[in-house]
C-alpha cells in the first residue's frame, strides 16, 4: 500500500510517500526556525534542502527502534553529476572512508567518479567492485609495508608521498610507483582543518624530492587538502598555485609531472552561508587556465558527495533538568556516529515537534562524560520518544560509529 | 609445540611460553625505561605488572597481522579476588560497559561480582549469562522508555536517577522501582571527569525527593561517581559522608534508605604513584563504620577489573619526519579503540626494540587529522612494523572501537 501523507517542516508543509503497511501518518514535524529577518536565499535553499531530505526519510521514523541513516539514491547521482558539471576538467576520486557501503560505491562508478582509498579494506572493496585499479588512487600519506604490498599486487598505480621515510618504503616494495606529493597549505575557515597530521612542508618537500632522484622514484604528481567542510575558496586557489610552482621545480630536478590532485574539503550547505560547488568551481576553473594541458586534474570529494544524500534519524532518550540547564539526551552520541558534533561540526537538527525554539545541551545516550553534543536549539516542548532529524549526515557518520555501551550504531538505508 | 623464549623488558629477562607452531623466538623485547633514581616502590610494582602483561600477550605478535587485544583469565580473576579481598562490606557490580565479552562476563559471576548496565543490549548480555536479574543494577542515569520497559519485564528492581524527569518516567512504568539517587561529587583528580553531563545538585537532589514523594516512589539508595581512573582517595570520602547526610533527609522525608553505591573510578597503576585498591579501602572500609549497618554497600568497578588483564598490540605502520618532528603512526588509534588516549589519558607503550628513548608524536592510521594520540617517549631507533605493547586496555578499548577508514578493530583473544 502506498500512502501520502503531509508534514511540515520550517513552516512549509510537504507531502511524504510511503509504502509502509501500518501507520502511514506523521504531523506536526517542524522545526526550529531561523527569524525571517535573517533569511537570505543560501537559507532558504539549505532550509529547503534538509526538508528535502527529511521528506525522503520521514517514512523511516514511524515505528522507530533504533536510530537510521536513510540515504537517497537519487541524491548520490545528483550530487555527482553536480559535481562533475562544475568542474568538466576535474575527474572526481570518492574518497571511500566517507561512505564505502557497497551499493553506494556503484551508484557512483555509474556516474563515472573513480575512487581514493587508505587501507587493504578499502582495497579489496574497490576490487569487489570490480573498477579498473589502474584508476585508484591510494591517497593516505603513511601506509603500511603490507598495505603498500597488497596495493602493487593489485595493479594500483598512484601513490601519495608526504615524508622521506614514505618514498623509501614505496620504493622498496613497488620502484615504478608514480608519486604524488601532498604539500601542506592553508586549512584557514575549514571546520576541520587537517595542518599537523599531513603535508610536506617547503623543507620536507626538498628532502623528498631528494630521495626521489636518489631513489629514481617517478615523483609526477602534487595534491594537497584545504581542510573538510572548508568554506574559504581562496585555500583552493593558494593550493593550486603552489601545485603549480612544484611542478616547475619537479621538472627543473628531472621530473615529469603530469597529475594534480585537488583533494577534498568541498563543503556541505548547513546554513547556506557555505560557497556553493558551482563558486567553488569557478575559481578553481579559472586558476585551472594556468595549469600546463598535459596535467591531469582530479579531486576526492568525499562529504560533498555523499553528505546531503543522507539524513539521520534519531530519538529523545529523555530530558533532564539540572538546576536552570536543560539537557536533552539522543540515543545517537559520540559513539554513535555523532562524533564530529562533539567537535563543534555544523549541525541540523529538526524535531517532530513544532512550537517556541529553545537552547538545549545535547549529549548521547552512554555513561561516558565525552558523550556530549553541545548546545543547539530545539523545542522547548521536546520530550522523550520524539524523533529528531540530522540532515546532512550521509558522510561520517555510520562509518565512524561503535556500539558502546550497548547501543546500536545506525543502520543505513537507501531509498528512491 | 611448546616453546619458550625469552624477551628484556624494563631491563629484566623474562620467560615467555607459546605454543605457536612456527616461529616462536622474540628477541630485543625493551622499553622506554624511566631513570633508577626516580624509580620508587610504587613505579617498580607497575613496571613489573606491565613486564607480566606483555609476557602473557608477547605470543600473539608473532606473525602479526592485525592489533590484537590479549586479555588474561587469571588476571580478571585475581583482580575480582583482590577487590573483595580489600573491601569486605562492599559487593562488586562489575560495569558492563567496560567490556562486555560473554566470557569475561562468566569468569566475573563465577568470582562473585554482580553487574550494572547501560543500555537493553547489557540487559540482554546479562540474561544470556543468566545472572539473577535482582541483582543487576540499571545506573544509566537517563534511560529510555522502550529500556525501562525492557529492564521491568526482565525482573530489573533497581534504577538510577538524577533528575525529576527520570523519576517521573520510572514511575509510569515501573511504580514498583527502587530508585537510587546519583549526586555530583568532586571529580578533582581523576583522568576523566564526570561531572556535568550526570549527577544532581543539592538543589536537584530536593526536586527529585518532592516528585518521588508525590508519585509514591521508593526513594531509597544513593550513589556518586568520582570520575575515571580517580586517584584523589579524599573524593570517596566526601562522597559517602554526603550520602550519609542524604540518608538521614531521606528519613526524615518518609523514605527508608538502604543502598549506598560507591560508583566506579578505581584507578590502574600506570605509573605507580596512583594509590592501590588496598590504600583506597583502607580509608573506604573506615568511612563505613559510619554507614548505618541495614545500609547495603556496593561498588560499580569497571575498569579496575577488567583493564589491568588486557594488553593491546600494535604495530608501527611507519614514521615521518616533518621538519623536526617525528611521528610515529600505529595501526590502532582514535577510532580503533585508543580514544581515551586522545584525551591525554594516562598510558605505556613498550616497544620491541631496545635503544634509546626519544619524544615521538604519535597517530592512528586513518587520514582523519583528529586521529593523534599526543607525544610518548619511545625508542629513536623505531621502524615501520616494529610491535608496541600497551598494557592495561582491557577496558574501553575494543569496546569503542570502530573501523573507520577501513582498519580493523582489534580483535579480542582470552589467554591462561
Amino acid at each position: 500500500m502506498v500512502c501520502k501523507y503531509k508534514v511540515t517542516v520550517f513552516g512549509l508543509k510537504i507531502v511524504v510517500k510511503t509504502s509502509a503497511n501500518n501507520r502511514c501518518a506523521m504531523t506536526n514535524l517542524a522545526v526550529n526556525r531561523l527569524p525571517t529577518s535573517a533569511q537570505t536565499e543560501g537559507r532558504l535553499l539549505a532550509e529547503q534542502d534538509a526538508r528535502d531530505q527529511i521528506a525522503f526519510s520521514a517514512a523511516h521514523a514511524e515505528n522507530y527502534h533504533e536510530p537510521v541513516l536513510v540515504v537517497s539514491r537519487q541524491r548520490l547521482r545528483i550530487n555527482a553529476q553536480r559535481f562533475i558539471a562544475a568542474m568538466p576538467r576535474v575527474r572526481p576520486h570518492f574518497a571511500v572512508k566517507a561512505n564505502p557501503d557497497p551499493e553506494i560505491l556503484g551508484i557512483f562508478q555509474q556516474e563515472g567518479t573513480c575512487f581514493e582509498v587508505a587501507s587493504i579494506a578499502e582495497i579489496d572493496a574497490m576490487l569487489e567492485l570490480g573498477t579498473n585499479m589502474q584508476t585508484v588512487f591510494y591517497s593516505n600519506p603513511i601506509k603500511s609495508p603490507a598495505s603498500i604490498k597488497h596495493a602493487a599486487a593489485n595493479d594500483i598505480v598512484w601513490y601519495c608521498v608526504d615524508t622521506p621515510e614514505e618514498v623509501e618504503k614505496i620504493a622498496a616494495i613497488k620502484p615504478d610507483a608514480k608519486l604524488y606529493l601532498r604539500i601542506e597549505v592553508s586549512n584557514e575557515g575549514s571546520s576541520w582543518p587537517l595542518a599537523g597530521k599531513f603535508g610536506a612542508s617547503p623543507q620536507g618537500v626538498e628532502a623528498i624530492i631528494e630521495i626521489s632522484k636518489k631513489l629514481d622514484m617517478q615523483l609526477c604528481g602534487v595534491t594537497f587538502h584545504v581542510g573538510s567542510q572548508c568554506t574559504n575558496i581562496n585555500n583552493w586557489v593558494e593550493g593550486i598555485r603552489a601545485a603549480n610552482n612544484i611542478f616547475t621545480h619537479l621538472s627543473e630536478n628531472g621530473f615529469s609531472p603530469e597529475l594534480l590532485n585537488l583533494g577534498g574539503g568541498y563543503p556541505l550547505q548547513f546554513t547556506g552561508q557555505e560557497p556553493s560547488i558551482e563558486a567553488i568551481a569557478a575559481v578553481i576553473n579559472h586558476e585551472l587556465d594556468a595549469v600546463p594541458e598535459h596535467i591531469q586534474v582530479m579531486a576526492e570529494p568525499g562529504r560533498y558527495l555523499v553528505g546531503s544524500a543522507g539524513c539521520l534519524i534519531t530519538q529523545v532518550v529523555g530530558i533532564a533538568t539540572r538546576d536552570s540547564a536543560r539537557w536533552i539526551y539522543l540515543d545517537a552520541g559520540v559513539y554513535g556516529g555523532l562524533m564530529e558534533l562533539s567537535q563543534n561540526f555544523p549541525a541540523t537538527m529538526v524535531s517532530q515537534h513544532t512550537g517556541e525554539a529553545g537552547v538545549w545541551t545535547l549529549a548521547g545516550p552512554t555513561c561516558d562524560s565525552i558523550d556530549v553534543l553541545g548546545d543547539h536549539r530545539l523545542p522547548v516542548n521536546t520530550q522523550a520518544e520524539d524523533i529528531i532529524y540530522m540532515p546532512n549526515l550521509g558522510a561520517y557518520c555510520t562509518t565512524c560509529a561503535s556500539d558502546f555501551n550497548g547501543f546500536p550504531t545506525p543502520k543505513m538505508q537507501l531509498v528512491d
